[in-house]
């Protein structure tokens, strides 16, 4: 087996990210999910977008977005993605190679659209998310270059993707190209919805040990495993993943690795503007140091260090140099 | 005469700022005027955005920032400007809308795309613009609401836009129709090189007596009157206009109305992020008060306090609440 070229390939939906900071008798008006992700049609996209303030766009979409943070900490990454022959395509497709991401899928002709995600930001940084999927749901498996997957290290996944039939599709010949080849896969479950819509096909994923690091919060966790309770959840699902990490907001984050727990608390963050990718960067900074042997406990603070940066400020993609932070925090 | 409805009309470029921070080593590399303001051709704005990092996108236009400033401010503002029928445009029309802002010019249909500014934000949050103006050189006289530009206390006019000829002819209709309603015309010199172009233009209209406010910063005012003294710059502008506003970085600004000179110093900013829109958000402010009747002194300040405002962050567009910031800083 050849030296992996890339670190890190992932698969993901091509959203840009379409922010406005709003109060929250706006939420309420508009009867959104608080702090959720919600799908939204063409008519609700244009409802919702009608009712926003002044809003400013940045490239997001979960797995791009940790691509995005493991980028600009230096390791080696590639992302498969559907946009649209659009503007917003341009815009997304701009963004993830300007981070010095392989990105090759080409633009879909026609309708729908690229997709974009309303995203609400309420004063306390809460982001409820409205995601307009258009052309991101339409990836085919055609699209997959299955030698560049075998080629990385980590095939890396977002649960969000596993909705729509072509991606889902996609993801399963990726996974059985990663596999094949004697990679490792990392799945995130991504929100509690998309449980409850395809947690049996995640548990039998899981049950047959086609994931070998799976990244989730304490809600998805519960949502996976049924058990309310953190360390119940915990020690249901931890035998069955050879890598697990679960994130807990401002209680920081877990993983358990062959049987031993690791724990990590949430960096400190003068003012939380937008917690939007907040998730996506812990894995971000966790697969960088996992790519490279780092220990666990190191892989939990470079997670930390990396959703820390990105609350800090308005949308999912680093602003700040990652690679100095970490200097800066581990020495 | 009727009691005005609208307190500023202002015609000007409709753009979407897309703007990334840089080194300046890049700007150096690409050749590109530090500081300054260079039009592009579809060829360039394909080469510079291929040589940008990760953007974002925010709306922006110099008189269009100035409305959105003088909207958050609690003025009652309309926009004409042109922009294509797509995404771009769509984002334009979204977020001046969301402002509260009045907007009814029909979008454009075909080539060219929605104009959009370039801008490489350097590490001292000096920003240095590249625009492709496409669609919007194309406003056609037609365009004009010739009775809402009557029923406006102030019609406002970006130098920028009186490059391409189409735009042009209507701001001189415009100027025409407001001050056959006996309104106030503003003026935005814009930019040093829009002078260097245009200054005869300039010059005939202000020794016509058709601009009642004029708005420069210290490069404009002395490529306008050809003194490099600021001072003589002014004593040789101010007779010539009821009130001029020139404004100079880190030194404040002056205003010169009936004879009587006022000064503001700059406003305190903790850090410097992006200088985008400072000369635009400075003007709102002004605006607002005028409109108000304010003293000079009190627009001057209110000047101050919406340019450090929009400095302190990425984008040209407001983020704080203006009105709150006024009524804390006035008291």
């Amino acid at each position: 087996m050849s030296q992996p070229s890339i670190d890190v390939i992932a698969i993901g939906n091509a959203i840009v990210d379409v922010m406005s900071p709003c109060d929250d008798a706006l939420i309420e008006r508009l009867g959104l999910e608080r702090g959720g992700m919600t799908l939204i049609d063409t008519e609700q996209a244009h409802a919702l977008y009608d009712a926003m303030g002044p809003a400013r766009e940045i490239s997001g979409g979960s797995a791009a977005n940790t691509l995005a943070g493991l980028a600009a900490l230096g390791s080696n990454c590639a992302f498969i993605g559907q946009v649209a022959d659009d503007q917003l395509g341009e815009v997304f497709a701009h963004d993830i190679r300007a981070g010095g991401i392989h990105f090759a899928t080409a633009a879909r002709a026609g309708d729908p659209p690229t997709a974009r995600c309303l995203i609400f930001v309420t004063p306390d940084g809460q982001r409820t998310m409205n995601t307009f999927l258009g052309a991101s749901q339409f990836l085919p498996a055609a699209a997959l270059d299955e030698s560049l997957i075998a080629s990385a290290r980590v095939l890396y996944l977002e649960g969000y993707l596993w909705d729509p039939e072509e991606p889902r599709a996609a993801m399963r010949r990726a996974i059985a190209a990663a596999r094949n080849a004697g990679r490792e896969v990392a799945f995130t479950l991504s929100d509690a919805f998309v449980i409850s819509r395809h947690g049996d096909d995640f548990r039998a994923l899981i049950d047959a040990g086609e994931i070998d690091i799976l990244f989730a919060n304490h809600v998805e966790l519960a949502a996976l495993t049924g058990e309310d309770d953190f360390d119940a959840g915990l020690a249901k699902l931890a035998p069955k993943v050879p890598v697990l990490v679960v994130t807990r907001s401002e209680q920081g984050a877990v993983a358990i690795k062959g049987g031993e727990r690791s724990e990590v608390p949430a960096q400190p963050v003068a003012h939380v503007v937008d917690t939007t990718g907040a998730g996506d960067l812990f894995a971000a900074g966790f697969l960088h140091g996992h790519v490279r042997g780092r220990p666990v406990a190191e892989c939990l603070t470079l997670g930390a260090i990396a959703a820390a940066e990105i609350i800090s400020h308005y949308g999912a993609r680093p602003e700040a140099d990652l690679k100095e932070l970490v200097a800066e925090k581990l020495g």
